[in-house]
């Protein structure tokens, strides 16, 4: 088995920036970086002594592995436009099926960092799993190789568990980030001190998603039927009408969930 | 000013047993407990060594202090039974207005324990917020005294304020807690480890209610306008209709906050 030494990345959002500088700080080489905008792709480039491109019709790709970090419904439009010299190429999305990869190359996986990233924060990868697929023995032994450099979290797993584990970590994260993020803003509209909650948070942590059937430890005004204080809290938040909806929409999924339709807000 | 020595609860459900507990467990005499259901009445009175009440028209109060832990709606009516001797009675509600209680004593006020609790969960006081009101300073010293048996963390806050800070509280507690309980669920269904989601939990907590200007750091299918994968995923949803219901509903709110309703599923 040949190690990986080389790396391009095709895109340079969120999930390429941080694999790519995690790549370059354990010595790998960055030789490409592209962006259909060249000023994202430079951007990136500039931190891994890489080159940017924004053009991939006359690139030779020779790297070891090539990373395609783009949207999902992007990556094949991309691809086409790349001659690949059966090189190990990977995709590093949650819910596309690596089957797709068949196409474009002998040599194809999945490399699925399990965390949420963002260019402007440096995320620290021992602590996240790295979900690893390969078409072949040899070809999951080099990504496994690879992802023990960062995170001793590696772990293989398929195209259709990975797409359940993604729909999974988009309510653990994109909606609860959601949700906190809208009640974080209406404190600030209303002067509270976000440490008042910070108890009650972590005690959510706990109560919800650490302990068995959770859904019966569900308490508050929606859990008990209390439409008198729901009301009241609608009628307070006339004045914020983002979290209005927010209180409104979900007050009234917990409702359904215990009361069976019988109050409609 | 007289220390509180003895306490009754009008009540015995999740609140009134966490605090009667807390009570006792610091040397205070909790002399009645009183439920409509005899049966729950009884359960937390025998663990306080109280009385049981199951009705409250002929009950000479003459506690310290009367803890009203009912349901909002149905305080008043229960208060009318009552004859008082304008001791403190005090409420535990984030949202009841503690004016209401003058019409029953001239000496009421609220103690707000800010924690999510449940009978057969024992909650460590110590870590909790007590927000405190009372029509008069000495009664205000009366309540301050008593929640620092427990707590460090007493606030003086009025009603209006309190207000808020409870649908805040729905927010981070009840809404989270559903939330994340269904998310739960979805990983026990399709044999996900919930170790895998452990650490996107604990970065989506920091991310989303510990950074400034959290709604800006969202992430996932939503946020990115890929209704592609959205699309995918609510057919793979299609066999467990519950999660759908959220995945649906609470992507459309993200949409509608990023995309300005031009995506709607």
């Amino acid at each position: 088995m040949k190690a990986i030494k080389t790396v391009s990345f095709i895109g340079s959002g969120n999930v390429a920036t941080n694999l790519a500088k995690a790549f370059f700080e354990n010595g790998l080489t960055i030789e490409y970086v592209y962006s259909q905008k060249m000023k994202n792709a430079s951007l990136l480039a500039n931190s891994v002594g890489s080159k940017s491109i924004d053009k991939v019709d006359n690139v030779n790709f020779k790297s070891d592995l090539i990373v395609i970090a783009l949207k999902d419904d992007v990556i094949e439009l991309v691809l086409k436009k790349i001659t690949f010299n059966n090189q190990l190429i990977v995709h590093t999305s949650g819910s596309f099926n690596s089957e797709k990869l068949a196409f474009f190359s002998k040599n194809y996986g999945c490399f699925y960092p399990f965390q949420t990233f963002r260019k402007e924060i440096k995320a620290d990868l021992s602590q996240i799993y790295f979900f690893i697929e390969a078409n072949e023995k040899q070809n999951e032994e080099c990504l496994l190789q690879l992802a023990t450099l960062f995170s001793k979290q590696v772990v293989k797993m398929n195209s259709s568990e990975r797409k359940s584990l993604h729909i999974a970590g988009v309510g653990v994260n994109n909606f609860t980030h959601y949700l906190l993020s809208m009640t974080k803003q209406y404190c600030e509209e209303n002067n509270l001190k976000t440490d008042y909650l910070s108890d009650l948070l972590n005690q959510t942590i706990n109560n919800s998603f650490y302990k068995e059937n959770s859904l019966q430890l569900q308490t508050g005004p929606a859990r008990r039927g209390d439409a008198l204080i729901i009301k009241e809290h609608l009628l307070e938040l006339d004045n914020t009408p983002k979290y209005l909806k927010v209180y409104k929409i979900i007050s009234q999924l917990i409702l359904d969930e215990f009361h069976e339709g019988s109050i409609k807000l």
